[in-house]
């Protein structure tokens, strides 16, 4: 058990005043009260002999605001970069003089009503409701009614949302390539699905950005997300053929999966064939050589959404966070005719 | 601001009986103050109807258990398996009817004690203290006389503590080269500090392994535990002539630097080179071949803390959680001479 605190009682025995006296003084409602000077300061200085802590959980009975937030996600750990929008999050909600509160719901309904429920029991001041993969979600009932930020998902509500900017993103790709001289031979790799919002619009991104400049997608390698399936699929087409002389990948496991097989084919980065990446992961740097990568501004989005929750009001309802491009080694001019 | 709470005499008043009859009922005190059963009924369906969720807060100023823990850590991110820790820890606190803080101080003790303090005031149940790297460290004055776990780091006193068993590990690293074939040529990658809790048990681990079978380490390969330092260490180690049968790596990281060195000297694994490490990150089995690696355990460290923290007291003070060997396809046997 917890050592025993001091009692507003003691502090006012100590400081020879009432129990209201001294209440009046550590509330800052001295002046209001008339309280002497010299009470005031026989107050304080019980209060810190005697390591008085106020009671916030009384305290907060009577303002109804805990200064604690709720992060609520879907998923804490199966990406490894939640940690940063953790971080972000933490960081803000501090800077605010908040402490958060996280739990998981593993997407599942009853999991999520009762975890709402029982932060709504400890009164928690605001939510931010997080998915590890930006969706579309809808929000839970027990939330309706609630301060909410919904974190890297969208709804069709009125609630503000913080996204990162995948359009841009896509552009962005688009036109790195575009500047290293690439017009042909440009291939997709990773599959892409309407309901998956990265994928939707890192590839409306990329069209538009190739569309501007005359180009064209040569055509997509379709592959999982991930380094096995990616290798396999970029092997299967370079086995029949395929000469591509750059290559999107949709995130950094992609890419490390092309690297492989593009290295098993004697296929050299980037003299032979560039490769760009999305997510900016540890990976990339690690990889040789190391990959060009569009960043997911995990700690900002963490950041900005708690800043949205408890800051000034007025942003936009929903905000989309510039992805920074890591120019890298994997991108070189294409190779001579 | 959040919805208006339903208020216990709004209960009361609606279920036709008193306001201390409706809280007896919903404190489960019916039996004791002896309440009618068609009372008892009239409240339940009262509270029901209009959603009342009792205050915890105000009921944790009377039992002066608030059901919330705090896992306090000095880095949250920057560890990619951070998140897992989190997860088991998030978990565990569920299982027992709590709900995680988390705070992050950056290792500042300034930081640490505002955040300890503000985890304080809200009265939380019981502190985790974590390190997100194994070392011994010295518990914040503000939390002496506090029930609290270490998570993944030691410390002089009395305090129970969770750790992984590094020292297993590293004998069973050694066991799995010996299995194998391995008598001669074993390196190690990756520089040891005795202040380096993992590095220390891993090599005394290691050591023992091999002593137990006549072997002896070939030497050691020294470079930070990153990827590119342990390409340049393992690139000028083949480069002076080194014919290594096996390498034992300190992480992951240093495994897929070894791996890049190796492959650009022509050294295929597992055929020339057998290489083992530790962590079971995500990248090893990425890489190809598969890395053999033997995995800290982040989730249980998170879930065993937890249960020391709130479960049935009877642990031992320290605690070494066991690191699996996660078989995979880097280990083959040595050579023919």
């Amino acid at each position: 058990m917890p050592p025993q605190r001091a009692t507003l009682l003691q502090v006012a025995q100590r400081a020879g005043v009432s129990r209201s006296t001294a209440s009046f003084v550590l509330t800052g409602r001295h002046k209001d009260m008339r309280i002497s000077e010299d009470a005031r300061q026989r107050v304080l200085r019980a209060a810190q002999e005697l390591d008085y802590r106020p009671n916030l959980m009384a305290r907060s009975l009577r303002t109804k605001v805990t200064k604690t937030v709720a992060l609520v996600s879907d998923t804490i750990a199966s990406e490894a970069y939640a940690g940063r929008v953790i971080q972000g999050s933490l960081a803000a909600a501090v800077a605010h003089g908040h402490l958060l509160f996280i739990g998981e719901t593993e997407g599942d309904p009853v999991v999520e009503e009762k975890l709402i429920s029982d932060f709504l029991d400890r009164q928690v001041d605001g939510f931010l409701y997080a998915s590890m993969f930006t969706r579309n979600i809808r929000l839970p009932k027990l939330l309706h009614g609630q301060k909410v930020v919904l974190l890297n998902c969208l709804t069709r509500g009125a609630h503000p949302a913080v996204v990162p900017d995948e359009l841009t993103a896509g552009l962005d790709a688009a036109r790195t390539l575009l500047d290293a001289g690439h017009r042909a031979g440009i291939y997709l790799v990773g599959h892409t699905r309407d309901q998956v919002f990265a994928s939707r619009e890192r590839l409306a991104g990329i069209k538009e950005g190739l569309g501007d400049a005359g180009v064209r997608l040569a055509g997509t390698i379709d592959c999982n997300w991930w380094p096995d399936s990616a290798y396999d699929a970029v092997c299967r087409a370079l086995d029949d053929g395929l000469t591509p002389q750059a290559l999107i990948c949709l995130n950094d496991r992609v890419a490390l999966g092309a690297y492989q097989a593009l290295r098993e084919a004697g296929l050299r980065i980037p003299d032979d064939v560039s490769v760009i990446s999305f997510d900016d992961s540890d990976l990339a740097a690690w990889l040789r050589p190391q990959l060009t990568s569009i960043a997911l501004p995990h700690y900002e989005l963490g950041w900005r959404a708690i800043e949205t929750l408890l800051g000034q009001p007025g942003e936009p309802a929903v905000q989309r966070l510039p992805m920074p491009v890591r120019r890298r080694a994997s991108i070189g001019r294409p190779p001579a005719e």
